[in-house]
């Protein structure tokens, strides 16, 4: 495997400036509808409103002033794009971010207010890829991949062992699967600390690259049809698939229904905004998705930021 | 002062298996947009959606058995009604719950789902004070008020000691305001930890009795009229007023836009959910009614108890 569970130690002191120790939350009410004791770690609240942040900082961190002073480049449309700004900002380097230039207006804003400079692109002619090729052969700046890196791995895993430390020893814990980056480091962590632990990952029913490769035993692409954007890549990393595919028991599937249901549970119960995409995981705990005999479960809510008029049309 | 650091400290420990000890959150982009430090202390996430179970605990673990026995009676068509609920629940004490017939079947379900009796009254032609003192005389129930009352009061206190144990020194403290028992417990133990904090409360203009008061020198009523309806107190209470007249620096008043305002406010910026009653602090801040020369405010986000329906509305 790419990444140790030292990795992920080495993560969570190096990424300390700049990601928060989220809040771990439950509900006693939900515990006993639900009969298991679910522990929900809440990346929604953390800086730049999801997960992201934690491998962003964790490989732009590592970087040599030399590469620092060329900056960094990333292509993303979503939580990925704040992250790296933010964290590029941090250390005064310039971040520059690929977007489709139909993107939201406030996803492009809140990048732009973190100092980012944007490179937009036609989704349906051009390659981001290509785009982002080109900025790094013409400016010398690092590339900061969305899931697919060591460094991105093990930055996304500091999340699962802030939450075993916080919970001690639980029965499973499951994360949303988009690239694979956030589950394959938490895998890495989770077992390392608790061999017994259970690990599960949940995908929307319309992007179901991971179970569908899980269930072929290699990477398949899907194209990608669901509410939760954050999730949409059509196929799980090269870096990512073979931890998951080790250590992962399943991936369980939710309809973009089930999603909005959980987003507006989280909302009045826990009182907390998630975004569909982060609710992923707790949409398969509400419907009873794992297996009846796991009692205990981490579900990392992965991010939060919605648009106002998103939100109203549930 | 009926009150003293001491009671704040000692409650800290009785509620403990009752209260959360809930997140302080801060947004660095919030702090740069408004020159201010600002610290949320999230009792929207409490045990049971506010800050409520924390005096309702202190005085009901402090009750003997024989008490106990005989139940507990509280008076409220909100959060106090829940958090009394689930104290009592806790020790396996009756609780009766005096409600408003017309009071939102939410709130009603809520609390007779945390085991309580529910006595119901018309509004218009009932007392709600002489039907609680009816049961009490009944039954020997021991009478749960909402606000005015040493362990209420002190119970209250120990989101500011949470909040301050967190933060370290701050400029000021706010709070909204209705009966006062969140303010007054706040401000006796943030002047103890901190003699030169300044401590303010936030209520709504349509809610401004307690601000009247402080001008008049005494007590003054009101009829109230704001969304805060967890505001809507109509005159400080006997106990909570002097010491609020004693410790707080004055009261912000702010509209009813003001809290919607906040309320979106903090959910798409902070990304949890605060009732329009917990927001009034908040919209005190966004809205820079506190003096320029604070840098650094703790906020405490009182509750997060609101319905689907009336969330749409906004």
């Amino acid at each position: 495997m790419v990444i140790q569970a030292d990795d992920i130690r080495s993560a969570a002191e190096r990424i300390r400036p700049l990601a928060r120790r989220t809040p771990v939350l439950s509900s006693a009410a939900f515990d006993v509808e639900y009969g298991k004791h679910v522990y929900f770690k809440c990346e929604n609240l953390q800086n730049g409103g999801a997960f992201k942040i934690r491998g962003a900082a964790n490989l732009i961190l590592s970087l040599p002033n030399a590469a620092l002073a060329h900056g960094v480049v990333a292509y993303s449309s979503g939580n990925h794009a704040q992250a790296t700004a933010i964290a590029a900002r941090h250390l005064g380097a310039q971040a520059t971010i690929v977007m489709p230039e139909d993107a939201p207006r406030s996803k492009m804003e809140a990048t732009r207010s973190y100092g980012a400079r944007i490179v937009t692109y036609n989704r349906f002619t051009d390659s981001r890829e290509q785009i982002a090729g080109r900025i790094q052969r013409e400016s010398g700046a690092t590339l900061v991949p969305p899931f697919d890196h060591p460094m991105i791995m093990a930055g996304q895993g500091t999340a699962a062992l802030e939450l075993l430390e916080e919970t001690g020893p639980l029965g499973a814990l499951i994360t949303p699967v988009g690239g694979g980056g956030l589950l394959s480091g938490c895998a890495v962590i989770a077992k390392a600390i608790q061999p017994a632990i259970r690990i599960f990952g949940a995908e929307p029913e319309g992007a179901n690259d991971t179970f569908l490769s899980l269930l072929a035993g290699e990477r398949v692409a899907v194209r990608p049809d669901t509410i939760a954007d954050g999730l949409r890549s059509p196929k799980p990393g090269e870096l990512t698939f073979p931890i998951i595919k080790s250590l992962a028991e399943r991936i369980a599937l939710v309809s973009d229904d089930e999603i909005r249901a959980a987003v507006k549970f989280l909302l009045l119960r826990l009182k907390i905004l998630v975004e569909p995409s982060g609710a992923a995981g707790a949409a398969a705990v509400l419907f009873r998705k794992l297996p009846d005999d796991v009692r205990s479960v981490g579900v990392v809510l992965s991010g939060g930021n919605v648009d106002w008029e998103e939100l109203a049309r549930y």
